[in-house]
């Protein structure tokens, strides 16, 4: 079960066969919180402070970099667990891939770089509205800005953070 | 020549051997380039926002996380070539570990995160002040915040990103 959720993951993001009809686009009076709940990107995420970078292989071969919401900076510079309402955690996710161009000037085959992108997710930390899943709403966004609507693979994220209770169900640690 | 300037980054890196005796810190009426040239890492680089992430495997071992000041952040939106003075970017470097503790949720050795921080780089575009080395000073401090000094390394900084004269010698691509 434990490798199930990285490879859905994997499957999804490569073929991206499960999502909405339509991307949904952020109304001007919406928090993040609520824009991503009804489906859009928030408005300005690509703007936020670095958490950290992650750099999965097996069966992903993803290149992350994880930022956050000034309510999610403010906890991990504090070390705050669990994490406050309101935190938002995004995880943009891309192709883990050599970089032709620097390892011609390198003269050797060493540097990796993002290569497409593979989707957005956020993490909303929402204790009463998410108590289902521990507190916290998991949203996956495809390449044309849609969201996964399919609850199963949802429930697949929270299965496998949830594994993680001893740190809120949040794998990324604060890169200082 | 070509593995020469990583070989001496690295080395640099691990053991710290060439810096100056203090670090300085910035005066609050310095603005960043001057703060870094003076010495010191500028203040709020941190919260600067994301270009990219970056892994250099070779004899590196190192994960980055990519930063820009407004100017380089409105530069890269605006594929501007050659970046204007004022940019600067700043990479922020970490050994690139495998997470155990990831890894064990997983049930896969699959992750990798940032391991210790090994150094923090600065370019910075100045056309005059930095007209012999393509326009750009650069700059490595240790984690103790500690520049180094040694005019050879800092020359071999240079000479590798001066081969990169088609994208005026930064390496790194704008992640979406």
């Amino acid at each position: 079960m434990k490798r199930i959720a990285p490879l859905l993951i994997a499957a999804i993001a490569l073929t991206g066969v499960i999502a909405a009809e339509t991307p949904n686009s952020q109304s001007a009076d919406q928090d993040p919180a609520t824009a991503i709940d009804a489906g859009s990107k928030p408005v300005g995420y690509r703007d936020w402070r670095l958490i950290s970078v992650a750099h999965e292989e097996g069966d992903l071969h993803s290149f992350a970099a994880v930022l956050g919401n000034d309510i999610a900076i403010k906890a991990y510079r504090e070390s705050t667990l669990p994490f406050p309402d309101g935190t938002i955690i995004a995880a943009l996710h891309y192709r883990h891939v050599p970089s032709e161009e620097n390892n011609k000037v390198f003269g050797s085959e060493q540097s990796f770089v993002p290569g497409d992108p593979t989707n957005v997710q956020f993490m909303v930390k929402d204790s009463k509205k998410y108590a289902a899943t521990g507190g916290w709403g998991f949203f996956h966004f495809l390449n044309d800005g849609k969201p996964l609507t399919d609850k199963k693979t949802i429930q697949d994220c929270f299965d496998c953070h949830a594994l993680n209770q001893g740190r809120d169900l949040v794998f990324t640690r604060y890169a200082p």
